[in-house]
């Protein structure tokens, strides 16, 4: 059938200098330019995979014709996250630093699973996370690094579970066992969907989330959490868990951490922090404000690949105790036995192969060093700043939440009367108009049910130039989008 | 308190062309003789920690700094997974074109939750995957890619729980609910710790997970699953889903897929297949009967990152019903609602931000080819029988297991009278002695209780020079082993 062939070598020293010199070339006219190709592609769903063979290739093929299909197939379907106009969801960014140190960790191939299979990544892991605990000011908390929020708050949720005492969850399980009562964890209504998404995963179910209402700037009450735990005790729930935010996904609101702290303290329930995205602005002293509070907490996640200039992925979960959250996934078998006491992160998380994903954060940290990262953060509060002032200046848009960071929430104001299906569509026609220019990529979200714009600051290379121009593509794309 | 600086900018592209060239020669002299550096460092607990500062730098470093540390502090504790000694775990490797794509995945830094955050890593994961499919011969199954088969099995289990009828788990979770009876899921003695991992985290807890006995060559033993199931059943249990293993981690036994599948359609049970390492097995016509079975399967994860030569981290997790998975999984908030019906990867998994994967799978499958791949696997299959047959031909040494695929379990025979005990410390100190030659790193398992020691092939420059010299060492290292 398939004709026996010698196999094949990898790829030769020589040609792989030949074609990694190739690649630097195409990365660093890339980067030197990442707003020259549009930042949504103009390409419809299926038009990639109908330019690809759907069968794989029997025979070896040249990294030449690897790399033009790359260039002529993939690339035009791009979207461009590192162009200075991608404004949408939280913009991040992948810099020079980064994209080597993602190089060398491909290369070197290590998995962080056990101290010995990679000494040096699960090391600087560990040193790289007590930089970022002093960063951000959280002393009293050792991390790890996982790939995604998702999972770090997945991980935060289960030591929770786990230091439910007396239930032996980790061991039975949750269901079928009459002494088990229904479990609950608190978030706002602001919360990120990954928190629902883990409580899914955990068996907690939906409903075992509640969502606690927020003030008029996005931010949970804590009377109404108080009150939530109080009413469900008195009908059987088990409060096990909270979950507050710093930097909420639609409005970057920063939940009160230290009343919900002080709640969960009195009522012993575990307080995880999703600072995903607002954790990061702890690095220059004037914001360190967001994280007031958190040294209430069991557990806080910090995404670097979000705010903090790192290439995806890199997520760090940031624990109070450590032996809570092994003793949530610590499980290991003869095949995987170590002598010693050194880390071994494989007991840290659900995962067992892990890339070495410090890397790329220890040589982001050191390029910039804390003061270059504290400046680009300042530096994309004030152009926020500078953008709220601008919409609250004009008749023709109108701000829809505070903007504490570097997200504004706004849209454009229709006509006197317009109702909010009218006010909806015309937003929705700016936005699609203003994300087929290539330019600007701005996303939406709903407040209140009203329909919201929001640009979000956070790419390296956004500055008052792209602020301004957003400024202008909106006032001239606005009369178009009143009239359809 | 902190200077008032100006944002840094990124690095500038003639900057990032010259790293990236002092990075490229690095690698391409590292890949041609990945030889020459130790297997397994030298070093003790703690000391890469001791070489590196204790805290971050608060100004900018430069790179050539940062390198420098790179190649002085952290090389020297690196474990080499590309080395051709590493006989360990599943050995696995990065290479040359798998870097490259690694290196244009950093840069490019697209994340492929939604279908417009990236269409073109959408659409090459969607083909790449069929490509798979038809690769291993599971044409009836789509898949996604994860990172780790940890996340793949979880997910899996995750749709078996979500494809129980009635219970409406994902809604209302497993706690508190006299109407949930307990949860059980099926594995043999020989699963791998991530299934048990995955149970604990699902809220399924470890007795969710009845281990099933297996045969004298470590398959599971279908009969004892049918009698399992049924005494369950009469216990009050709810069986969902057995996982089979194709290619165990301790022997690489394959699990008598088909007679599993036949009891799992009986009695509506999930099947799950662990195919993380032997399913790239079936690449190669000859070894097809790997996945034998599995078109009874509802799931099967296979991971490009061990035995199909892709970098960490890969993983894919096959599924029969994408809608079970996605309705396990999918929460689509307002900001991240979109129109049309492209596929957005976010809605199935328990993961948002999602790495351009595709790109490095989509380079290794073109520049090897299904020959030079499946050549790939039948020389490592090769291999391990011609050490098998060494150490049935050997005095010296027993294997302790069948060995179908390309790793073989053996042990050093000690004393005619020798406790396990004994044979044991034996078997150790020839480990250990091995392992600080720096030439070859294998590791260890039990079976039956006894200890036994495991030679894996898996890494692309492995070959029958290594193999004998791993015979060589063994025969050499023995005396001193059983002097002690």
């Amino acid at each position: 059938m398939t004709e026996i062939i010698t196999p094949p070598l990898d790829m030769s020293a020589e040609d792989y200098l030949k074609y990694a010199d190739e690649i630097a070339r195409f990365i660093a006219d890339y980067l030197s330019h990442p707003e020259a190709v549009s930042v949504l592609p103009n390409i419809a769903p299926g038009s990639i995979s109908a330019a690809l063979p759907q069968a794989p290739p029997k025979r070896p093929e040249s990294m030449d014709a690897i790399l033009a299909d790359f260039k002529s197939i993939l690339m035009p379907g791009m979207t461009h996250w590192n162009n200075p106009g991608f404004m949408a969801y939280f913009a991040n960014s992948s810099p020079g630093p980064g994209i080597l140190a993602e190089t060398l960790s491909a290369a070197l191939n290590q998995n962080a699973m056990l101290w010995r299979t990679s000494p040096a990544a699960t090391e600087l892991e560990e040193t790289v996370l007590k930089w970022m605990a002093q960063l951000l000011g959280l002393n009293e908390m050792t991390g790890v690094i996982t790939d995604t929020a998702s999972i770090s708050s997945l991980l935060a949720m289960s030591a929770a579970r786990e230091a439910i005492p007396g239930l032996n969850l980790r061991e039975e399980g949750l269901a079928g066992r009459p002494e088990v009562p229904r479990l609950r964890i608190y978030t706002s209504e602001q919360a990120h969907s990954s928190i629902e998404k883990g409580a899914i995963a955990l068996g907690i179910g939906q409903r075992g989330v509640r969502k606690i209402g927020v003030d008029t700037d996005f931010r949970m009450r804590p009377d109404l959490l108080e009150s939530a735990i109080a009413e469900d005790r008195a009908a059987g729930w088990l409060p096990f868990c909270a979950v507050a935010t710093a930097g909420t996904t639609s409005t970057t609101s920063i939940d009160p951490v230290r009343a919900i702290g002080e709640i969960c303290r009195r009522e012993g329930i575990w307080l995880h922090v999703d600072a995903a995205y607002g954790g990061s602005a702890a690095i220059a002293p004037e914001f360190h404000w967001v994280l007031d509070g958190c040294d209430l907490a069991d557990s806080l996640v910090v995404n670097p690949h979000k705010w903090l200039f790192t290439p995806m992925d890199c997520s760090v979960l940031f624990v109070k105790s450590p032996s809570t959250l092994r003793r949530a996934f610590s499980l290991i078998p003869e095949y995987l036995v170590t002598h010693g006491d050194a880390t071994n992160y494989m007991d840290w998380g659900v995962q067992l192969g892990r890339r070495f994903r410090a890397l790329k954060l220890w040589m982001v940290i050191r390029y910039f060093g804390q003061e270059g990262l504290a400046a680009l953060i300042r530096e994309h509060v004030r152009l926020a700043a500078d953008f709220a002032e601008w919409v609250d200046s004009c008749l023709e848009f109108e701000r829809t939440a505070p903007a504490p960071l570097s997200a504004v929430c706004f849209r454009a104001v229709a006509e006197p009367d317009a109702s909010e299906e009218r006010i909806q569509h015309v937003n929705q026609q700016l936005m699609d108009s203003l994300n087929r220019t290539g330019e600007i990529f701005l996303s939406h979200t709903k407040l209140n049910g009203r329909y919201t714009l929001r640009v979000a600051i956070g790419n390296i290379r956004t500055t008052q130039t792209h602020a301004d121009r957003l400024k202008a593509l909106l006032l001239e794309h606005l009369p178009e989008a009143l009239r359809i």
